[in-house]
């Protein structure tokens, strides 16, 4: 395995993402329990989302508008304005949340930066993910940061060309098997699998991988070991 | 002068786009024209949307945010949820309107392209910026579409290394001063200015500018015998 780039995916690799979702959508479904079940919420939330994800694409700006459009649908156009505004100031503490970043991920960074060319591949927000970047301090292990619109083959195959490496020299590491394995490895390159303990449902795969460039770890730090 | 790249801003320079956000404002303003008088909720969606921008950045969902957050203090809790509907399918509309080129681009880009490696500099929403460029039908001449989150002149440092490429050796054609062309200066690039007739007023600049690597143009066919 000879590696020239290693990728790593930003939310729920490097720091904690999917917990504020999962948080604001419990606020959201609490917020109006009085008109639906709390589990139904979830689902017509979800629904929302990707009926919204083509047009919108991922994000927190995209999930405000989503909780405020399921909002009007949920309530039957009865949300009261002071509720869309808790809507509003949801999405705008999420966008200034704290970045918590996954145990033990700097050193692994530190020590993988000495002889790999480091890069963040991630999808959703350009300046939202800049940001989380600037503040996280991990900026100076990376080479760059590409914020790709979605994480298909295609894109990843535009990666790996602007690169300019060949994708059996590249690997990607990453908590979603959708995102950051399987379109990894059907280009050819290598994908290390590390989950996080909340997977988003949109990001679930139900097959097991079996793949000579696939990899599953528990935790970051064994990257370090598997390419010694 | 030995131009290497030229990079074309996007919004007003590829394609009309200012004038889709002045008639959303012009909706917004008459919609709730019995709250407030026309040009004070001008006013106020503008500082709404500056008070918005460190946040939430540029393009149409920030947009839309504003125009919901506007609507609610506009009309002191007072907006009905139909109308905040209404808001969200402007923006929709918005999203998912069609391209409208702006006169001669196409053959332009087709000339230029023969010689010189074209670039998209942009700021906005990655997505947004994808989907126009597919719909434009302009992918095919330009290199890559690079979206920034900002254009300062950092943000141009960092695309002209990108490029491996001297700031020199780098062409920036845009219709805004502020975002296009003073920034490019600023770091040592060649800059061409080519005014829409609208312009947004956080893009807005006083100052006349004069300086060897700037020339401003009434259309962009001037490039071609300009590069000759």
């Amino acid at each position: 395995m000879q590696i020239n780039t290693i990728a790593f995916d930003a939310d729920d690799t490097l720091w904690v993402n999917e917990t504020f979702f999962r948080d604001a959508e419990d606020h959201f479904c609490l917020l109006f329990n009085d008109y639906i079940p709390y589990e139904e919420c979830q689902e017509q939330l979800f629904k929302m989302e990707m009926r919204n994800l083509p047009m919108y694409g991922y994000g927190i700006k995209p999930f405000t508008l989503s909780l405020i459009e399921a909002a009007i649908e949920i309530t039957n156009n009865k949300v009261s304005t002071k509720q869309i505004s808790e809507l509003i100031a949801l999405g705008k503490e999420m966008l200034d949340a704290p970045v918590q970043l996954i145990d033990g991920i700097e050193n692994v960074l530190s020590t993988l930066s000495r002889k790999h060319k480091l890069v963040v591949a991630t999808k959703g927000d350009l300046l939202d993910q800049e940001r989380k970047l600037d503040k996280s301090g991990l900026a100076k292990y990376f080479h760059h940061i590409e914020v790709m619109s979605d994480k298909q083959p295609k894109n990843y195959t535009k990666l790996v060309n602007h690169l300019d490496i060949k994708p059996q020299e590249f690997l990607m590491v990453g908590n979603s098997l959708k995102s950051d394995i399987l379109p990894v490895l059907e280009i050819g390159g290598h994908a290390f699998h590390i989950p996080f303990h909340t997977t988003w449902i949109h990001e679930q795969v139900a097959e097991e991988i079996q793949h000579i460039h696939f990899k599953e770890l528990a935790k970051a730090s064994e990257i370090i070991e598997l390419l010694k």
